[in-house]
């Protein structure tokens, strides 16, 4: 293995740590020998870990005490399993022959050196401006209305663009739709965002930025990127138009009926009606006078019904709807009042609540499946 | 649904919880109709519970203010889960017509009353002794040992018998066996105890009975039945001869090495190597001067050794395991010291605990599998 050679001692967890995000960030046990591995580069800067799965790349420093520049190639998961597992409060890795030995007092954990798969990653497309960590986090919930169905690829993205002071991230599967907004600081000069980035990364970069003060946005070509605390992912956009104007057109809500209810207590109303939703797993809500009732009706199982206190505004028009999609739909409003916004007929009933920035829609279902 | 009646009131908590408990004690959701039922019978002395899959048969009794005698047959799992998501403190059940309803202040569940399927509760067979239950807990740890694959019956179940002053709990799955004692306190003329219980059912009944002070153990015919804090559960007696002898020859061990570790520490090691167990999930384990190396081998995942500080008397044998039943044997010796007994050749290796009642053998693998 010429010119593999690398020695450092590092702090274990946050090396740890890395490994892990990483390994999540690109779960996929890709089939292609050398695809799901991870590159290690120490240098004066520290620790460079980096990894592709070819769509979405991966690159977080670390710190640490680099006694021989050098790299290493291995794989990602067996470097994060190795890791996970480590009580020893520091770590040592050294390049040993085809290893990479990782070691603590009293063990050495040898993984094999990769070295014919040494991932290209490419650089960052151009930064374009600053997003706070806390709003993405928040915004994160639309991932969860995205499609997980690769028949329909567009469907699996979150669309990301930036306009009027915000950037926008909005994900359908046809079936339930949602929208988010956060705060939008552009770069002097950077360029407009309009990316199609896959929901499951994007869930995954949301989780683990939860408690960065402030993420760099990169965007170009067909790549869209995110940096923070030494962490940066780029992923290539998903390719096909999203249909952005027909999904404006859907936010722009009519309501035949307003309902505001306090959300964790509408959510566990729907979980105690599911076991009643019947074979198509719908529960049926149904505004009154200063209540909500959430209803269930199956032919083995039995019936349910419970009112919600509730503010109802509008004509009482019943409405039914799949209970998973429901507790979806009401989850990023746990801890508040959320405002349900039923329209006429078939069209989308609207989440949102006071002040926020996240509108979850959800297509009803008729009353009676054929 | 002729002479069905029933109405009481009860606390939500202790009802919801024995309903759990008879679901979990009996978790196949049977595919025969009516056999996934819970009878409830209300009466002077409250409200009790029971169900039976055919082999094993509960009955709970709840605290509850019946206002009208009765009884009503329903889906135990959808009186388990409908109870499970309540948070109201009291909930009333009333027959009404073809329902059992369950009430809560702006709340009804209505469960569809199966009459026809009333299942038949055999009375428990003779009191045979008690044990404590904490003793019962800490011996529940013997059937994991217990086969999964009911293609040989007999080693699903754990034998259970009464012998000089103690009762003895005994399952292996061929692989590995573990043996455990519990303090004996025969009922004055009562009958030995000889029994083969369903590993999984005993383990929920140690699970649920361990912080029962005392239970009471009924023995007869080919039944066995526990009874504790109002609950009893009485199973058949899996046919089949249970290999007694041949199972106590195997406790009579001759270790060729004695080595002692922490049990947490060696755990950890094994966990460590696991993720470099190979194909066969194979770590060895060599003893040494003052430490035992813990090493894991894979072609394609490279390989792993670890001491783990340790006092070793005798040869310094080395052998093989399986990595899980190697963890497996060593949980019910966390935060003690652990003795490992390691015998000649392919003979197990046992493991146990300064002053407890618990032996667990694992066999150990060869070398190299062809």
């Amino acid at each position: 293995m010429p010119g593999m050679s690398l020695e450092l001692t590092t702090p274990t967890a946050p090396l740890a740590e890395a490994a892990a995000r990483v390994a999540r960030l690109l779960p996929a046990r890709s089939l292609q020998p050398g695809m799901a591995t991870v590159h290690l580069r120490g240098g004066a800067a520290g620790l460079a870990l980096s990894a592709t799965d070819g769509e979405t790349s991966v690159r977080v420093l670390v710190p640490a005490t680099v006694h021989v520049d050098g790299e290493a190639v291995v794989s990602r998961h067996g470097l994060a399993d190795t890791l996970a597992g480590l009580d020893a409060p520091e770590a040592r890795l050294a390049v040993e022959g085809s290893r990479l030995a990782v070691r603590t007092p009293g063990a050495r954990f040898a993984l094999p050196s990769l070295a014919a798969a040494r991932p290209e990653l490419p650089e960052p497309p151009p930064l374009a401006g600053a997003i706070p960590g806390a709003a993405l986090a928040a915004a994160g919930a639309v991932c969860g209305a995205a499609s997980r169905d690769g028949a329909l690829p567009i469907f699996t993205g979150v669309r990301i663009v930036s306009r009027d002071g915000r950037l926008t991230l909005v994900a359908t599967d046809r079936y339930r739709m949602a929208a988010a907004a956060v705060p939008w600081t552009p770069e002097p000069g950077g360029g407009d965002v309009a990316a199609l980035v896959p929901a499951a990364s994007l869930a995954e970069i949301c989780r683990q930025a939860a408690r960065a003060e402030t993420l760099l946005v990169y965007a170009g070509g067909d790549r869209f990127g995110l940096s923070w605390a030494g962490c940066t992912v780029v992923t290539a956009s998903l390719a096909g138009p999203f249909p952005d104007r027909q999904l404006d057109q859907l936010l722009a809500v009519d309501p035949q009926c307003t309902v505001e209810a306090d959300a964790d207590v509408l959510t566990a109303a729907v979980q105690r009606a599911s076991p009643y939703a019947g074979p198509h797993g719908r529960v049926t809500v149904r505004p009154g006078d200063g209540a909500l009732q959430v209803c269930g009706r199956d032919p083995l199982h039995g019936e349910s019904e419970e009112a919600v206190k509730a503010s109802v505004r509008g004509d009482h028009v019943t409405a039914h709807y799949q209970a998973r999609y429901l507790v979806d739909a009401l989850r990023p409003f746990a801890g508040e009042t959320v405002r349900m916004r039923i329209q006429a007929g078939m069209r989308a009933t609207a989440f949102s609540a006071a002040g926020g920035d996240l509108t979850y829609l959800v297509v009803p279902m008729r009353a009676e499946d054929a």
